[in-house]
């Protein structure tokens, strides 16, 4: 079922010779398949077809485009279980985090099929003529939003799934209107070659043009390279590290034609814990801190890294509380040897770092690859004056910092790098006591947390998934939900144009029955 | 009135010693006032009073906001007569588009003004919890728009009103609730000073924090290069050449944390006439193109550079047509000497390439400073090959492009860098049979326009102003219009956020009245 090849549209090729494996990181083995890398060629006729796709893609009614999303949802689920043994045997993640994510992904892709079947999405605005005003008359002009053109999208590590070949970015460019090159994570192209072929199969039943859909093989950087530098690629999508992230960043503002990069990247995600909820409800949030910080063997986005609050008795018994949780929990695999390396060297650079405390740190594992959880704890002042300290490790691992007091809280918050989510722990009305905290921690995220956990992305209308930079490269738009979408679109704006040759969004009859700002009122009239 | 000082808040500063004054045309005479460049540590402090002023003048209410946008209109109006006069002398623009470019500016400060006292414009979403929902229950999750923080704003020569000190790009900076720093434009910066005082005013009348608006004088690149890089910048808009706005793109995107630049740059508006019309109602659209072209003295962005159409008969007719017609229209002053030699430079260039014939060419005019507009026409084959004819000519230039056939004007089209426009002359129901030019046509432009002439650019809802590149820097936005306050604003989650907490626009009564999405239902309801 696993060929090993590129899918350039439907066909599969495969004429380079630089080849690659996958690695179990349960078994601690290398992956049976073979794949073979995207070749230069290959990788500009994917970009070829997807161009010439899109002049006809575009022109897809929001039915037909939902049509063929709610189709690939429905082949990814008949891959059944071969799937999800390929998704374990790839990532090291349980199957139950296989069937959940799964099910994330099914329903991000009938959620822009919802989106674009009904179709209000498209912002469509309408300002009728007014022959006669003084002193020029007024012209009718009509906007809607267009889409941009081919996306390509790099598939993530930790979500083999959901943010990957037919994951949110996937499944909201194509929702938009904008083919798709997936640039497949090297760590589970047997997994991503599988949904994609869902999604080829899927293309083909809905009639979509030939080119909507490339997945292409790839171990190192060139591949990535060669696509974002490609002049008919119009923006890319990308989930992973900083250095990743930024490397795609820059490479796409030099391009003669600059194009857009939404890329998600690091975060540490910082919880305040408030001085009367240390006093009164240390347990509970030790417990919960525990269970954030080594979920999915810490391999979130959005794992706490960071626990701030001032220092008194009651963050001592915390921290103490929050070692004796973690040391409860037992470690799990992580995706792949080489980030499990990167997490033991992260991790231990932090550990050496001036008047860092190591307060918990689970010393033995029944598998190589398992992430052995730590919790380490420094003053304020030490914290505010070592970068090296704002770093992200991504595992189960965290530190509590000990600020002096709430001026030190908020210029460290206010000394971070830009976050993904910000929580705030707080007994009621605690919080209209901390108001410098908490705008501190506005400014520096995209999502603010009151007494919960940051992992654990709702996707839902009002998520943002993405925050100031370097958490993502643009802050003005989420990687999660709905209007993750208005990443691949433009707005555009029809003159004086004939009704008849208008889109039907914005034809005066509203043939779509969309909701629509006509003459400055919301409404889904008729002109 | 004019000091030549920097404004830095409501102090004026000018401890620098780099002088400079600004020219007057029409006279061709230095103006008697003398601007001080505002110095490295000026820049720097603007920029730190204005990252103050965005702790609380990112609190503020719509209604508060408003009242600050409507006070400045205000004081505008109330500098009079000797505003239009300074207006005038640095410009060379006459009295009448003085007094009407003030009127739009006013304009925009009051639909930024209603936009923001309305307050659904923060896109308002709001999905609650389910507490019982299984396998997990949901959290409640809020969404907003949230302002970036301090905005750059860059002058262009061509709007000393509308889109410089006080300008659309200002307007919907403030609305959003970013600070904003000026960098005039060299060119009339007595006129920025003027407008900057009634900002200032307006600013301390209405109780708005200090540092909330800096005006900095600046006739190098210095200043502008020290603003894109201060770490306390969030974001920048320009209005200028595209050399000038990729150099500003191209510094924000090497910044340790890249900000974005919304640039609005190049674009030489192709017009295409199709052979119907070019039969039925040459006569018509010579004199609508020769007005078009001269408007202004063609210092309009959406100045039509480009004129296509299949070689016919007709189109011979059409060129005779527009050469006499454009000849009939007296030459106007352009807005300095330099972009007077800059036209001359450019119009020369192109002129003197292989292919090209001049069509006609105005030879004489009272004032060194007069533009004497120009039509060239060259053959289809020429243009495709030769780069440098697509290049933009500020002023009162066009060239007609003789195609060989349908597919040799959809070839020019595709090979046409972004631009801000693209206009279709046609007879009625022509255009269907014109599907393909259409279709490319909308891909390599902003706005679309039959049967009209580009320049004029109405603000409304429904405006696009912007395109794919290098028409602006990023096609995700408008410069003009109520939507191009999204420039300076990111969306921002509360998760399980105290209702009391929340900001008026998400909490459950809704006490601002607002349209919101509620549980995916748009709606004024309270939750």
């Amino acid at each position: 079922m696993i060929t090993g090849k590129n899918y350039i549209g439907s066909q599969l090729l495969a004429s380079g010779d630089k080849t690659f494996k996958t690695f179990n990181p349960q078994l601690n083995i290398e992956n049976p398949w073979q794949f073979t890398e995207a070749t230069a060629d290959e990788i500009k006729l994917a970009a070829t077809v997807a161009n010439k796709a899109f002049l006809s893609f575009q022109k897809c009614t929001g039915k037909e485009k939902a049509l063929f999303l709610r189709t690939i949802a429905e082949e990814i689920l008949a891959l059944g279980d071969s799937l999800l043994d390929v998704y374990c045997q790839e990532s090291g993640l349980p199957r139950g985090r296989a069937e959940g994510e799964r099910g994330r992904t099914i329903g991000q892709l009938n959620a822009f099929a919802d989106l674009v079947a009904e179709g209000s999405w498209v912002e469509a605005t309408i300002d009728t003529a007014i022959p006669d005003r003084v002193p020029l008359p007024k012209v009718d002009i009509r906007k809607m939003m267009r889409p941009l053109g081919t996306v390509v999208v790099f598939g993530s590590s930790n979500f083999p799934f959901a943010y990957s070949t037919a994951g949110g970015d996937t499944a909201s460019a194509l929702a938009a209107g904008c083919p798709v090159i997936v640039k497949s994570h090297p760590m589970h192209a047997g997994t991503s070659e599988m949904v994609a072929s869902a999604v080829v199969k899927a293309a083909q039943k809905t009639n979509m043009p030939e080119g909507v859909f490339s997945n292409l093989n790839s171990s190192g950087i060139e591949v990535g390279v060669q696509l974002v530098q490609d002049p008919l690629v119009k923006a890319v999508g990308f989930t992973g590290s900083i250095k990743g992230g930024r490397a795609l960043y820059d490479l796409a503002a030099k391009r003669p034609e600059p194009i857009p990069v939404f890329a998600e990247m690091g975060s540490i995600n910082p919880v305040v814990i408030l001085p009367e909820v240390l006093k009164q409800n240390s347990e509970k949030w030790a417990g919960a801190c525990a269970g954030s910080v080594t979920l999915g063997a810490g391999q979130f986005c959005t794992n706490p890294g960071l626990i701030l609050a001032v220092k008194d008795e009651n963050l001592k018994v915390f921290t103490e509380q929050l070692a004796s949780e973690i040391l409860k929990i037992a470690p799990s695999c992580m995706l792949n040897p080489s980030i499990h390396l990167n997490y033991k060297v992260n991790n231990q650079e932090l550990s050496s770092q001036i008047g860092v405390q190591v307060v918990a740190a689970y010393d033995e594992s029944e598998n190589p690859n398992y992430a052995l959880q730590k919790i380490l704890t420094v003053s304020g002042k030490d914290f505010l004056e070592n970068p090296v300290l704002h770093k992200e490790v991504f595992g189960p691992f965290s530190i509590v910092v000990q600020c002096e007091n709430e001026s030190e809280l908020v210029a460290i918050i206010n000394k971070l790098e830009g976050q993904l989510t910000g929580t705030i722990l707080a007994e009621d009305n605690e919080i209209d006591n901390f108001e410098s905290v908490v705008d501190a921690l506005g400014n520096r995220v995209g999502r603010i947390i009151f007494n919960g956990m940051p992992t654990g992305v709702e996707v839902c209308p009002a998520m943002v998934h993405g925050g100031p930079y370097p958490s993502s490269s643009d802050s003005r738009f989420t990687a999660v939900g709905i209007d993750s979408i208005k990443r691949w679109v433009r707005p555009f704006s029809y003159q004086n144009w004939p009704d008849a040759q208008l889109p039907e969004a914005l034809q005066n009859e509203n043939p779509l029955g969309i909701s629509r700002l006509v003459n400055n009122v919301q409404t889904n009239n008729p002109v």
